[in-house]
């Protein structure tokens, strides 16, 4: 038995996120699937990141185990054949087999794109939030080193259910423009549900003039979501990638696979 | 009665081309459609470049003739509010009643567009050609420039009943790499069919390799479709642009709109 681990890129806008549920297809569920098919044997991925439905991912990760012959760095290109186009398995290896996605020390990258131009462009609409109005990028980026560093954002999250710890870590947040693009690019040590998109739709806010650059301090420390702005829309997000520090397990369950607490499994559910 | 030109993009996947078929659903048929239904008057629109199945436009260019009252640059605005989100006006404007968008002296500005990564994204599968072998820039720029000029293009299209005109001047052929992305940018005054897709392929196997720079003369020379390399699939392209250099008619048919000779239609029909 080894355990392998697996970074997957996809195109969210065909599926309903990446974990399994009821009502339609999810990226967990289709590299299930696949895995089982080419291996003959049941396979089941944990993944590192649940992404919600239209987001997407450059480097989400994932974990299974199987008894497979095949060289685990020639698993991916093996398993890129199974798979439809809009999932491509960008790298596998294997990792020890007590080695577990969530439970490790890491840093996750997501990137947000917004369109910023007076008339929108097809071709970028499942990839980025279209915004015609101006922004004040200067603005922007005075109240994006408020969230920067260690804070509770529970006025950036969506659900407050089982989540008994708000606290994270933003390392970085840097607003670039690329063309007409603005792209919103932030690392932290993990992140609460919808945080990066309720965080992007406060700074729009801020952008557009409605909201001076200080008021997004008020708004973290009044620990209350209604305070912050809108959660925009999905396609914008993109999942970058997700480092791991150590070998070191963050916890000490042992060897096997399983959930550490509801708290967790709610918790690090991202934007 | 007043002629009205739109420029209009779209994103090409979802449609069989521009111009209307029996076998799917085209961008003109889904135009006449929202202009009727708007407007309130049977509409049928004339475009300028009658793309293929799967190529994308940020700027084509179309024309109808109308009765409404509504002033001609608020037009796209309530056109875009009838129209999926995959096809958007980007501007509109009255152009005098003879004003015909095929029979002026213009020039189109093409783009194709080349993944050249180890391993393909899935967000960029519908907008670019994804090669995974390296490429030589310098020899594909090298071969690029035997094509720039006034040539018989008979070696780079694929279709030719009815075209007793191959030639056709190319302004400009231009590669960039953009990130992981090469892109091919082409503007000339009209393109026979397939022609830009034609032109990347072969350029393809000089930067693959297998054909040294020159050997792109002896292709345009030969005259001979079989010559040259294949004709690349249609996602990577886009048409980017058409400018048109002044308003004295190409050809002198007067007002109506009518085509100007079977070669024109089967001639201009773009990659």
């Amino acid at each position: 038995m080894r355990r392998i681990r697996l970074t997957v890129a996809y195109d969210g806008t065909n599926y309903c996120g990446w974990q399994v549920q009821p009502n339609g297809i999810t990226i967990e569920e289709v590299l299930n699937a696949a895995l089982s098919k080419m291996l003959g044997e049941a396979v089941a991925v944990i993944g590192a990141s649940r992404t919600d439905s239209g987001v997407h991912a450059s480097g989400n990760v994932a974990v299974f185990d199987s008894e497979t012959r095949i060289p685990p760095e020639r698993i991916s290109y093996a398993l890129n054949q199974h798979l439809p186009d809009d999932i491509v398995i960008v790298k596998s290896e294997e990792v020890p087999l007590d080695w577990h996605p969530r439970y490790r020390d890491c840093t996750k990258t997501y990137e947000y794109r917004i369109l910023n131009a007076k008339v929108g462009d097809p071709t970028r609409r499942l990839y980025t939030f279209f915004v015609s109005y101006d922004l004040d990028m200067e603005n922007m980026r005075r109240a994006a080193k408020y969230l920067v560093g260690r804070h509770d954002f529970s006025s950036f999250c969506s659900i407050h259910a089982n989540v008994d710890d708000m606290v994270r870590t933003v390392h970085s947040l840097e607003i670039v423009s690329v063309g007409d693009e603005l792209r919103i690019c932030i690392t932290g040590n993990g992140f609460l549900y919808n945080m990066v998109r309720i965080i992007v739709g406060t700074l729009l806010r801020v952008g557009r003039g409605f909201y001076a650059p200080e008021r997004v301090k008020e708004i973290l420390e009044t620990r209350n979501r209604k305070a912050a702005g809108v959660t925009v829309p999905p396609q914008g997000l993109r999942l970058v990638e997700i480092k791991y520090f150590s070998d070191v397990r963050k916890t000490g369950e042992g060897h096997q696979i399983k959930p550490r607490q509801g708290v967790l499994m709610s918790n690090d559910k991202p934007d």
